[in-house]
């Protein structure tokens, strides 16, 4: 009997060669990702056993015992949604052995290229990423094509069918506006980090991060059950980290139309938020009423502590390495997009709205 | 003219060889640590220019026009002190065209080795981390004996040579703990995060982290000067983000002497002693005053807002990573020791002592 050759040499090429497909095709099937039709994948999974072919590194290098590595690209690394993601990420890749090593993308979608190439050409053995951006995503096509196992955390992309886990944003929005409108706030402000170029003109196909979108969406979801009319003028974009900030929340706030209450999109903006209302010497929630994403530290100890939507973030960030150690150990399902669930934890800093207050 | 051999096949080996010295002493001049006397330095260094030596990848991928990569490993990248000091690394190594690749310790040093092993093995040109412990530090040496640039952010080591960029910690902590002291306080708890296993004793040798150290040394600095017998068994180990948290801080406050004023080592476990002394009814200052390292985000939102010892976080990792950029470019010079100042940020969570208050 002929033995084939080395392990450790067989390429997806060899594989597509043995099953009579392309290279493409191969690399699909063998990387988990796109779709083949079931004869096609049954014909490269066998030519793959016939040949013996690992899928990468890890693969091999758990039969030698060698450990491998992930490679993680986030948006921001300072934003503690991102760090605990991190560390459940760390966690779950710890128990099998792998390493983890991260890049940030400060949601910069050229510095996340960059950060790819890097990580890529230091070989390892799969890929983590939050996308900075829905509309550009050549490189992530890329990584997928090459068969390196890529798996999105926090944010999907429709044309990137790979291992994906996010939360229920859209619905999420949804249930914190309702809190608001319920409370009788008619003039609601969505604040985000996320940057626009141009207006919004609630023109959702602008909005280029598939989480930013889809809270925005849940936004406008609530408001036009309320019957609040023109909701998308009271978006605004590029608050958080970034120099045009305190303009941002100030220039809300200043506003004679001033919004009764605030939905923060991030535990970052919300900061900037809750400090600028002090500043304006507005009272919370006597004056506005403030919701945030992410349960982060500070919102339980301020006067008063701030109702958030409260992400499972520790497990998300577990279960994107599970999904993705799976396939290093070469699991071929089709990929999953997980949802999972987010609640909401009521504090002290939604009041009624001031408007209802004054006109019985 | 005899041409020397391609520059790229140089190693550190043909230089020592022309120099006349061992591999290991070449390797200490090219990679700009340990010592060796001025003749053998010049020796070195001429036989390098001769050879036209460049000392990594990254110096050669600078002529070739590729970017290189540096590895940073810190002790915990969900302390906001960690995520901003990145930054710092990050915005100063893309100014000269470098990635950065990080990786998390969570303060064990068997984690710290297998992250540097990774990154030694991806080749990175150069290694900034934050040393877990200064008693096991031979995975360091070894990294600079291998001439790979090294540099320590915020902890130095006695017996390792490096580029290294620390605050001046021992100073800080004697400031802050004197505004207690004034302010009429004489049972002051020191709370770390680091771990200790087995009693301190007043023995600061078996601290293995020098931050903790030099700031443990100006507490009781303070303690001293202020006629404060017995400070050593006010030094309170293990708090912040670890499991045995909560204990440790409500063991403190729960005492029958418990401390009238608490100096916390970071903001991470300056935010658990916060919620605890809320959990038991204590007010900030009235009750017990409260002075963190660190200005986080979250001290000046508190009511009342945090006085904190504001270090210069962004600029110690920015400047770190501008010594080790400078290494990467050939620089020779012997290793530099940066101690950066800190400044106290006086809020309101310091109140006179109530025990002056009632002893009139």
């Amino acid at each position: 009997m002929k033995r084939p050759p080395k392990a450790s040499s067989i390429t997806v090429s060899d594989v597509a060669r043995q099953a009579k497909v392309s290279k493409a095709t191969a690399a699909r099937v063998l990387g988990g990702y796109g779709r083949v039709s079931k004869t096609v994948r049954a014909a490269v999974l066998e030519a793959a056993k016939a040949l013996d072919y690992r899928p990468n590194e890890l693969a091999r290098s758990m039969t030698t015992g060698r450990s491998g590595s992930i490679g993680v690209v986030v948006g921001d690394i300072e934003n503690p949604f991102f760090s605990l993601a991190v560390r459940g990420i760390s966690d779950a890749a710890r128990l099998s052995g792998i390493n983890v090593i991260l890049a940030n993308s400060g949601e910069q979608v050229e510095a996340e290229k960059s950060a790819i190439r890097v990580l890529m050409a230091k070989q390892v053995d799969g890929l983590i990423v939050t996308p900075a951006q829905s509309g550009e995503i050549a490189h992530l096509v890329e990584v997928a094509q090459s068969g390196c196992p890529l798996a999105l955390l926090d944010r999907a992309l429709p044309d990137l069918d790979v291992d994906t886990v996010t939360v229920d944003d859209r619905d999420a929005a949804l249930r914190a506006t309702r809190i608001l409108t319920r409370a009788g706030h008619t003039r609601i402000g969505y604040v985000t980090a996320a940057e626009l170029s141009g207006d919004f003109c609630g023109n959702e196909s602008r909005i280029n991060t598939s989480s930013v979108r889809e809270r925005i969406l849940g936004f406008l979801d609530a408001c036009r059950e309320a019957g609040i009319e023109g909701a998308e003028r009271n978006i605004h974009f590029g608050a958080g980290r970034s120099d045009r900030s305190p303009a941002v929340t100030h220039a809300l706030l200043d506003h004679p139309e001033r919004p009764t209450a605030i939905l923060a999109s991030d535990s970052v903006v919300a900061l900037e938020v809750f400090k600028a209302i002090r500043e304006c010497g507005l009272r919370i929630p006597q004056d506005i009423s403030l919701i945030t994403f992410h349960d982060a530290d500070w919102t339980s100890v301020t006067t008063p502590p701030i109702t958030v939507v409260d992400q499972p973030v520790y497990a998300l960030g577990k279960c994107v390495a599970e999904l993705l150690v799976r396939r290093l150990k070469g699991d071929d399902r089709p990929p999953e997009r997980i949802v999972m669930p987010t609640r909401i934890i009521e504090r002290m800093s939604v009041g009624q709205s001031p408007d209802r207050q004054t006109v019985p």
